[in-house]
């Protein structure tokens, strides 16, 4: 139980505002370079416990920050962008859990970005700030759980690049999480979708408007940040959602196809809030990692791991499709892990994490359960005393 | 036997060059516009026979032109574009059949295109050009079949958008074809792809140097072309082709991933070649093409056709998939026709067609064969008698 109960609001409740950790140090990046300082932007849901044993990191992907549930007001038009998830009575449960999740390094919201203002130079850093890594997502995370004083997660979560860092964690520190869950996650990004961000980035780039990043002030929305967007939406999208949607069915009046104003009016949409720099950096980290090419194999990559892991992949998911869910399970399988993959039959393609709640809620809230009974019962407490 | 025997070299023989049908009168676009003079480029290969009986119509795609086989000169690094179907003791073999191309209308291969100069104004026509469909393609080459005396077709056979001309055929003149061969191809695009050719279309549009349409002399390659190639690059190919022909390997002592210097590579060669209006009208008139929508229904599209026809998908071809083609064996079974429909297996996409020559000969040899047998037997010749 919350020592504060939330306020709840309809399906939803009053979240905490963000906050800080300003690294007056600043951070070092894994490629080197530091920044200083650095402001870390967070957000935490639920209450931790005495033992502060409760706690799941929830990793985001590419396009959201640490808002994962909640409001910040009644007035909030949406609630953060895993709340179907996330809070109480839902699959992550805040009852019971402990959730946190960082803005991380490259990603425009709140934590220092290529959009910061640089104080040595009264600029934004722009084209100077560095490619990020998906190490550098996951150290900015441990940053954040040191300072909260969390030694050990009770699991670590996320889909897609959020999935991703869940591996990375899971290599990196696996002494330091009791469960993994990585739903349409890869631990490196097969060719086909490199390709695709790799087009993406191109059109960002190719945009003379660009200015090879130092665009700050100069435009409002970047066209090539509204085109890679509209090639990113279409590989979030299966051919089933769109004939389902879509068909070929023209605006009414006209001869402009209703799947071409949708995807101009998400791509406007994202693109006058996101920032081109971020786009590109992050989305290449995710290109970058590469779990076999830097342990040698994924068996050795997940060698020290004991945590239980979950893995879901969805069946139209075509840009990290269920066959790399599988190669990361008989690698785990290999190197003693306890890792179950379940492949979630749905037509909404990547973005399924996002959309098919009833469907990923049980598989989640189930492996959740188990294994925090397994633990209560090895770990004895003062409560079951 | 052909007339005159053609030079045979290895592997294939020395072609004619291309003829040239001028209207003088013009050409009267689907949508109205007229523009006058107008040239059509065509080439033939093998010979017509004195009953003009053995004529067999290729339909080219969206980037190739008339030269579907044969090299001009022994001196030509390759040949037609469909060299490994056309030619003598091929699938299509011209030992039998006389080999008609006609470049349409709108392609920048010959015929009067958006980069041809308009004598009236002493520039190219440019953004002027029309919005072409599939019937101005159709016209085109049923202007050059009646110029050739070629009242009925053995057969007309095309790929991808020839596919589609095939179709097109196959609903407004069903009594000039003997038999059909779609490999493919659609009666209408389907949305998923329609999606990719307009993100290609607007990659070529918001190239600021595209100008509206009016960029000839201020640039020799638009990088909008480029990028827009490299989007439909990846809808040729398959996951499976690209995982085993690059998976996530880096050119040599650097970061570059080798599939990106592939497509940048052939995405260069494409755009210094092709033209930006052509592109997008064509494959505008591709996504335009609907005969269902056109006709009413599927079946009524097909009605009148008495033609045998043969369809081939691609298992891996996910721009035109086989449920397409299965709609369109549906509607044709429907309708009366003897319609046969053979999915092939390949890891090569959309692709295949230009690729699996060994997987698409036998059936479309044997298709052939067995059409001219039913011909021969029931229309009686000089020859049998």
């Amino acid at each position: 139980m919350p020592a504060v109960p939330p306020q709840l609001l309809d399906d939803t409740f009053l979240s905490d505002p963000p906050k800080s950790l300003v690294l007056d140090a600043g951070f070092r990046f894994h490629h080197g370079e530091v920044i200083a300082p650095f402001t870390i932007v967070y957000e935490t849901f639920g209450e931790l416990n005495a033992a502060k044993s409760n706690a799941i990191l929830v990793c985001h992907a590419l396009s959201p920050g640490a808002h994962v549930a909640g409001k910040y007001s009644e007035a909030d038009a949406r609630p953060g962008w895993w709340d179907g998830l996330v809070g109480y009575g839902k699959g992550i449960d805040l009852t019971d859990h402990f959730v946190v999740c960082v803005n991380f390094p490259g990603s425009p919201w709140g934590t220092t970005a290529p959009r910061s203002i640089d104080p040595a130079s009264g600029k934004a850093y722009g084209s100077r700030y560095p490619w990020v890594t998906v190490e550098d997502m996951v150290e900015s995370q441990r940053l954040v759980l040191d300072h909260l004083g969390i030694e050990k997660l009770r699991a670590v979560a996320g889909a897609s690049l959020g999935g991703m860092e869940a591996l990375m964690w899971a290599a990196l520190h696996p002494e330091r999480i009791g469960a993994a869950i990585c739903l349409a996650g890869a631990a490196s990004v097969p060719v086909a979708s490199v390709a695709w961000h790799l087009i993406g980035r191109k059109l960002v780039q190719s945009d003379p408007a660009f200015q090879g990043g130092d665009y700050y002030g100069s435009t409002d929305s970047l066209r090539g940040l509204q085109l890679a967007r509209m090639v990113g939406h279409m590989t979030y999208l299966s051919d089933e959602a769109l004939e389902a949607k879509f068909g070929r069915k023209r605006r009414g009046g006209t001869r402009q196809f209703e799947v071409d104003s949708y995807l101009e009016h998400q791509a406007q949409k994202f693109a006058a809030a996101y920032d081109a720099n971020s786009y590109i950096r992050v989305q290449a980290a995710m290109d970058e990692m590469d779990l076999e090419e830097r342990f040698g194999s994924l068996d050795a990559a997940f060698a020290k791991l004991s945590a239980k892991v979950l893995l879901i992949s969805f069946d139209t998911d075509w840009l990290f499709p269920t066959a790399e869910l599988v190669r990361i399970q008989h690698a785990m399988r290999r190197a003693g892990v306890d890792a179950t993959h379940l492949e979630i039959g749905t037509p909404n393609g990547h973005d399924a994490f996002l959309v098919d709640y009833p469907l990923i809620t049980p598989p989640i809230r189930d492996f959740l359960t188990a294994y925090s009974r397994s633990t209560q019962t090895s770990e004895p407490t003062t409560v079951t005393r």
